[in-house]
């Protein structure tokens, strides 16, 4: 977690603008969010205009993002509107700044259906996580949640 | 809301009948259920037989539907086994008819995790929700739910 | 249900062993939780090391798995860790012993939001559900929950 899916028309970033489009995401739930670096997966998917539309027509010009949040529950309404606005913010200059349209929405699943390397990640917050943060890979826990 | 992703094998569709069935999508949840077209996005996404499995074989007539919903909650399973009967029923030209084999699951994801060209998307049914509809694009809000 | 994307890195699995990858979670499925077999889709999604990142860096040995649940509800943490176990177990083959870093994660949606062929799949555990099991195809229900 987070897995983040962008959709976007053919062109639409270079090589080097996905390289910084998604440094940029993976620095947001690190700095704001303390996550391990490692856990932001960010995919690019490429489309012809003939295989996307929105509002039944092909748009070029639209970049559709799907995202699963995992690590962190977010129930009350005003921090999940907190989190939307920031990524809103800090990522206009792969967006807004392009005038392009975009679209954003973000899921969450459960923390026990959750893997890394065959290793349940630890709890939100726990010594373990801080750990794994600061050396950016899983490893064995050795805190409470330890099993 | 809704995103709509169309797993296909090569040569399923032609561009015209994507174009067709991402249009027919779209009206059924513009005359429906009202929700602004801009809504509705349809991605199409084509398999070569070796990548796509169902019961463990290639399987070169199966067309496989992933949506999420957001704009709209529908707890009663009543409605959402109508609205599955309404989407088979419906889309029959381009699925059921063609004799294909084919599988649709929806899930819903929450609303206050949803932005379009930055903004929240208006409260289902609201004044500001009828607006979008009928310009057919997202704004600034005007009504109750501005903030 | 369930529904799994493989998102891998190009050149991780050849053609035949995709489909041993495929056939492997089919059996799991099949044979400790009784699933028909046809209710498994597995779909490879090949990408290219300029699409995928992982901590805001490409990743040419990273495999990443999102499934959706529908036919079985999983509420207690316990059966969905054992799940995951099993899992990272039985796969292997595909996943560690390959020197692969690899994560999954599950989510679950819901089961009248979901219909294969235009039919509502049986209840779990029905004799319906074991009808279809058997003849490993969809038909109409005659138990219990036809309607």
């Amino acid at each position: 977690m987070p897995m983040w899916h962008i959709y976007h028309p053919a062109g639409t970033y270079t090589a080097q603008e996905k390289r910084e489009f998604a440094a940029q995401i993976t620095s947001l739930y690190a700095d704001l969010i303390e996550l391990p670096r490692f856990y932001v997966s960010v995919v690019f998917h490429e489309f012809s205009a003939q295989d996307f539309f929105v509002g039944g027509e092909p748009d070029n010009g639209y970049v559709r993002i799907w995202i699963d949040h995992i690590a962190r529950r977010t129930p009350e309404p005003g921090k999940r509107r907190w989190w939307m606005n920031t990524l809103n913010q800090e990522l206009a200059p792969f967006l807004k700044d392009r005038e392009l349209r975009w679209e954003i929405h973000i899921d969450e699943t459960p923390h026990e259906f959750w893997t890394i390397n065959g290793y349940f990640p630890p709890a939100p917050g726990s010594v373990d996580e801080q750990r794994w943060a600061a050396q950016n890979k899983p490893a064995p826990l050795v805190g409470e949640q330890a099993d």
